[in-house]
C-alpha cells in the first residue's frame, strides 16, 4: 500500500495546451512525491456532453490562443508550432481515431506506461510540430507489408492510420507490437474505454482538457488547463519550480 | 523621459478573477520595473463586442469556476468569497455605472492613482466578498444629507449609489470629492472615456478581462487572465516570486 496521491491527467493530443501540460507533468513525476496516471480521453466528447464551445469561435480568443500558445510553447520549452489551419485541426478533424489508437496501447502496455507516453507525444509532435494530418485515410498501396492479413476495409479506411504508425515506430513498438494495437483498436473493448475514461472525465466536472484530477477523502478535486501547476502545488503540498524544474533546480 | 515598460491593466470590479490579477499587479508595481497603469474598463461591452459568451453558461465550467476561484484567493490571499448569486452578479446585473464611478473617480484625482486602486478594491470587496449589490437604485430618503443639491432624478435612479459612496468614503475620498465624482459620472465625457476605454481594449484583442498590455516597438503584447504573471514576468525580464512576492522574498 502506498500513500502517494495519485493524479489523474486526462489528455487529447488534438489539444495543444494538453501538450504543454503533459510535457510539464512528465518533468514533475519524479520531482514530487505524486503518481501520475495517463488517461486519454476524447476531447470533441468532452465538448458536446459539458455543451462548451471551442473558444476558437471568438477571432479575438483565436488570435490570442495562437499567440499564447508560442509565447508558452517557448517558455515551457517544447517544440509545439502551430499547423497551417490551427482551427481546423483542433476543431474541425477530431481525434477519435488517434484517441482510440492512443487507449490501445496503453491497453496493450502492461508495465508501466513509457509506450503510451511517448506514443502520445509522437502524435502530438506530428500536428503540433510537424503540421501532419492525423485524419487522412491511408490508401492500400501505403499500407506497410507486416500489416498484411489485417482486415483490408479497416486499413484503408482507418482515419490517420500511417500517422498512428509512424508515432509508435518512432515511440519504439516492434511491428508485432503495432499490429497487436491495431487489430485492438477497433474492438469493442477499446471503444468502450475510451468512452469510459471520457464520461469519468465528465462525472468529476470536465468542460475541456487537459484537466488534472485527484481525490481527497473520496472526493474529485479537479483543475483545468496547462497554466494551474502552481496553484496544484501549493493544493497538495509540492513546490513548484517553473516548467522546467531540473533545470531550475539546478540553478539554485 | 523613462524606459520603463508600461503595463496597462485594464479591469471591471464585477470580475473576480480582475480583483485577484489587481491585488498581484499592485503587489508587483514596487518589485518588477515597470509602470502600472490602471484602466478601468465595461466588461459587459467587451464580452459583446467580441462575440464571446460568458464562461458560466456552461455548467462544469461554471462550478468549476466557483471552486477554482476560492483555491485561487485562498492562495493569493484576496478575501474572495462569491455572492449568493454569483452568476447574477457577474453576467446578470452589469456594471456599468460601477465602472463610469470608477472612471470619474480616475479623472477628478490628478495626483497618481490612490484613489482610484482604493475605490476599485473597495467595490470589489463590497460585491465579492460583503455580498452586497452594486446595482440597486437608492431610494431618496437614503441619500446623505451633503448631496442636497445635486440633480434628484440622478441620485434616485443611480444603481448602485449607495454602495459606491461608501466604497469612495472608505477609500478616503471626502464629501466634496465624493460630490464631484457624481457629478462627473453623468457627463458625456465620463461616459465617452469608458467607452473608448473599452474600445481600446477591444482594438488590441480583448475578448474579457482582466487584461495586461503592453507595446513593443509599437505593437500591443496581451495577457488575458489573472494566471499568465509567470509568463508575463518571463516575457518581460523580471522575475516571478509567486502571488505573495514580499512574503516570498523575506523567506529566501
Amino acid at each position: 500500500m502506498t500513500s502517494k496521491k495519485t493524479i489523474n491527467f486526462f489528455y487529447d493530443v488534438v489539444s495543444p495546451y494538453s501538450w504543454l501540460a503533459f510535457e510539464v507533468m512528465c518533468r514533475y513525476r519524479n520531482v514530487w512525491d505524486v503518481e501520475v496516471k495517463l488517461r486519454p480521453a476524447f476531447l470533441g466528447g468532452i465538448m458536446q456532453k459539458s455543451g462548451n464551445k471551442p473558444p476558437g469561435l471568438v477571432p479575438n480568443k483565436f488570435l490570442y490562443m495562437t499567440k499564447d500558445l508560442q509565447r508558452l510553447a517557448q517558455y515551457v520549452d517544447v517544440p509545439l508550432s502551430p499547423p497551417d489551419d490551427p482551427f481546423e485541426a483542433m476543431f474541425q478533424k477530431g481525434s477519435l481515431a488517434a484517441m482510440r489508437f492512443v487507449t490501445a496501447v496503453q491497453e496493450r502496455e502492461k508495465d508501466g506506461d513509457r509506450q503510451v507516453e511517448q506514443v502520445s507525444r509522437e502524435l502530438w509532435r506530428r500536428i503540433w510540430s510537424e503540421n501532419k494530418d492525423i485524419t487522412e485515410p491511408a490508401s492500400l498501396s501505403e499500407v506497410p507489408e507486416y500489416l498484411t492479413g489485417m482486415t483490408v476495409k479497416y486499413l484503408a479506411l482507418s482515419q490517420g492510420l500511417l500517422i498512428f504508425l509512424q508515432a509508435a515506430k518512432k515511440a519504439g513498438l516492434s511491428d508485432s507490437e503495432i499490429k497487436e494495437v491495431l487489430e485492438l483498436c477497433t474492438t469493442q473493448h477499446i471503444k468502450d474505454k475510451l468512452i469510459n475514461t471520457t464520461q469519468e472525465a465528465l462525472d468529476v466536472g470536465a468542460f475541456g482538457l487537459p484537466m488534472f484530477m485527484y481525490r481527497v477523502n473520496g472526493n474529485a478535486e479537479i483543475f483545468f488547463g496547462s497554466d494551474r501547476f502552481e496553484l496544484m502545488a501549493h493544493c497538495i503540498g509540492e513546490k513548484w519550480l517553473g516548467p522546467q524544474p531540473h533545470k531550475s533546480t539546478s540553478k539554485m
